[in-house]
């Protein structure tokens, strides 16, 4: 597959997208783009939705190749770890790793995209069309219906390939799926928890009112609530909670004196810092968390689904982004290898990718219910500070669940999950068995710690559970 | 809910259909049935499709509530184990348990439908028409839309409550994912494998050509052909192969010399007693083999999905049939609690049963892994003869995953997943580590393996697995 004269129709100016535009031009294609949503570098269509994000290893991976780390790290936040608060404001922090160099940073989803958007135009070979929405795709002729928002028309693309990175509600997945013309299995589960975002503006003086590098928790059992900071001073802050169950809910939060109630209880410290509270609380949505999957991504050669479109994740492990952009180096490599032609490209593609980013998908859900609630138990927190220790004495010789996943991007999602959660299970087991404790040596931790991970990951093998 | 003069509608009466109306009738509720196909007690409509069913103890409870224990076991025949044959047409029997008195049952899917069928329709308040295909449900009114395929026209009914028992394929499940009123988490799997059918006949005097007996598996790694007897006689016979994978598969077995060289190479003594198989390959359709699982199954207190509509399986527990009786065991549970309204019993029910039909789900999937691989090898064979040993000689200290799954009706699907798998990872890392043998006393092997039982289930339970 040589012919990098080719036409390839994306669908989605996002973050994936236009980073893959960007890609395929450095490659030699030939690159239309349609958004639907206006250019976000004229018109702001933040509208309370995620406006920052973390960034981390896997998505700087993405941006190694094509050329952009300088650029991005002068948009980051560094986050060096979870600063937890308590009920009474008592806060502590909890490192993402116990070694120094190992961070996460936020950044402005907006601010990114603006960038990508920038660099991908800069190529003759990009064309980047807004206001474009895709209403269906014709995959067995490689065709595209989108409708024109100003224009008002509907009109038909079409391409040697199309890419559709069009996010969680997917054009081109909604024509797999009402197509019936292939065996698609999908899946989209929601959590029973919403999310809603709130704010924490900065001093008058443009200062931060909290601790600028961490990314700040408030854990509470069965909902939290999280703080990411941004460039100008301020924090997006996320309200993670039931629709329905519990004492306080989505549902039952409906008046001003409820919500202040519920603040002052459970989160009196942010309170303090959110004067605003109410105004964001009853302004912006409350959206629903959910997980998509599916497979095949791919039509034959025709056409190809990336980033969100093949696989939405909840947000709890901070990896959506970074799992998008990774799709893009992993698609690169394979476009590296000059298979015969797209069928066998995309294949191989799949092939290699869906096992990870499934893996994402279920570790972000357990990230879920190890934030809002094992960070306040005790036996993980000391967990956690054994792995902290291990890290800091043995940096080449020992990595966490969490750093497997986040800044070990030379190992897939999934080799991560099998090793993290074995050695979870392990240090938990030897924990509550008295078999390690944290007066030990270090170096005594070290050697149970592996041996029972891999006595685990031994026995789940004969037992054919992975 | 005391008003048991309330109209259901129930959409669909094949197995669960027809079994739900006559529980319902017997409670006193007005019932009216719609079934889209011909009445099949008077067309032949099964078209080489899963004729028969493996009937066992979860189904058999439903039948002791309705009162028809004795009129199905006219219907049934005993299958005590699993008879294996390898390539060079050697056999040897698996039985499925250690107790002479827990076996399964083939049955004809149609004349288990007729006889419900038949007493459905006994009682005033059952009304069934045929012929009359959902189009759609209005969940918020309750009311459906049909098509008459003899009348041509449309009409609508409505109910106080509207039940869907119209299998995968389900109008009312279809109506939830489209109509978008709520967060509806949904997910069709399919496997790479499908499915045909084919059969052996009975011999001229009409005996049987194999053992009657038991569930005949051919199994080859990656492909595998079973057989179940039937009245006449004849086996119903059903080849699960990939569609695309390996050297023979659905997509390439095109010609009579290739499915003839197909089956002299791997299945010769199958062959031997089916001279009708090019027929029956060529004229029967390959089907798909997919998994559905979704939430929630009601819409408030209007509309419940029930059976295949809720949680379609794939059949290799031979659980499918069994599981939908069970959930007409379980509705009619809740409805003895004398709840307020129909929300709360919908509520109830899928609370009480949805953990239950998604481990039916995921255990089905395992044992067609076992069904066409494990049980060729030498460790899955050596764990099942202690198992057989263990369920002999302490029949009611021992229950091996399959006892568990299918003769303990009193244990839900899950409790029975939950320590089959444990059991399962213990005896195979016993054996592997040599502290058991098939030699040692059976006593000890017994307390070993409870022992580490507890320990793997204690470990997943620390590590919050399960």
């Amino acid at each position: 597959m040589k012919d990098t004269q080719q036409n390839i129709l994306i669908i989605g100016a996002g973050l994936c997208g236009s980073l893959l535009a960007l890609r395929l031009a450095q490659r030699g294609f030939n690159v239309n783009v349609y958004e639907m949503r206006p250019d976000l570098r004229k018109v702001d269509i933040s509208a309370g939705r995620s406006i920052n994000l973390a960034f981390s290893d896997r998505g700087n991976k993405a941006m190694k190749l094509v050329g952009l780390e300088d650029k991005v790290k002068a948009l980051c936040i560094p986050m060096n770890g979870r600063m937890i608060h308590d009920t009474h404001g008592n806060t502590f922090q909890s490192n993402y790793s116990g070694r120094d160099y190992e961070y996460i940073n936020s950044i402005s989803r907006g601010d990114l995209n603006a960038l990508l958007l920038d660099e991908a135009e800069k190529h003759d070979k990009v064309n980047i069309q807004f206001n474009c929405k895709c209403k269906s795709v014709n995959f067995k002729n490689t065709t595209a219906l989108f409708k024109g928002y100003i224009t008002k028309k509907e009109f038909i693309e079409d391409a040697d390939v199309i890419i559709a990175t069009d996010g969680a509600g997917s054009a081109l997945r909604k024509s797999y799926y009402l197509g019936k013309k292939f065996l698609f299995s999908f899946s989209q589960a929601y959590l029973t928890h919403g999310y809603k975002e709130l704010s924490i503006l900065p001093k008058p003086n443009g200062d931060f009112k909290a601790y600028k590098n961490a990314l700040h928790i408030w854990p509470r059992g069965s909902f939290m609530l999280i703080a990411l900071p941004n460039l100008d001073g301020s924090f997006t802050v996320t309200l993670f909670l039931s629709y329905e169950e519990g004492q306080y809910n989505f549902n039952n939060l409906t008046t001003k004196e409820r919500v202040l109630e519920f603040f002052q209880n459970e989160f009196p410290d942010a309170l303090a810092l959110m004067p605003n509270l109410l105004d964001d609380f009853f302004t912006n949505p409350t959206s629903p968390l959910g997980t998509i999957k599916c497979s095949p991504w791919h039509y034959k050669g025709n056409t190809l689904l990336m980033g969100d479109a093949a696989h939405a994740i909840v947000p709890f492990y901070g990896q959506g982004m970074n799992a998008s952009f990774e799709d893009v180096v992993e698609l690169d490599q394979v476009l590296d290898q000059s298979l015969k032609d797209w069928e066998t490209i995309f294949k191989t593609y799949e092939s290699n990718r869906k096992k990870d980013t499934d893996a994402i998908a279920d570790l972000a859900i357990d990230n879920f219910h190890e934030m809002k609630g094992h960070v306040n138990q005790a036996i993980f927190q000391e967990k956690r500070k054994l792995e902290m220790a291990l890290e800091k004495e043995f940096p080449n010789e020992y990595a966490s669940k969490y750093s497997l996943v986040t800044f070990n991007e030379h190992i897939g999602y999934r080799e991560a999950m099998l090793k993290g959660r074995a050695q979870d299970k392990a240090i938990l087991n030897l924990l509550t068995d008295g078999l390690i404790t944290s007066n030990d040596d270090l170096k005594l931790v070290l050697n149970r710690v592996k041996q029972e991970t891999e006595a685990i990951l031994e026995h789940d093998r004969i037992a054919g559970l992975t």
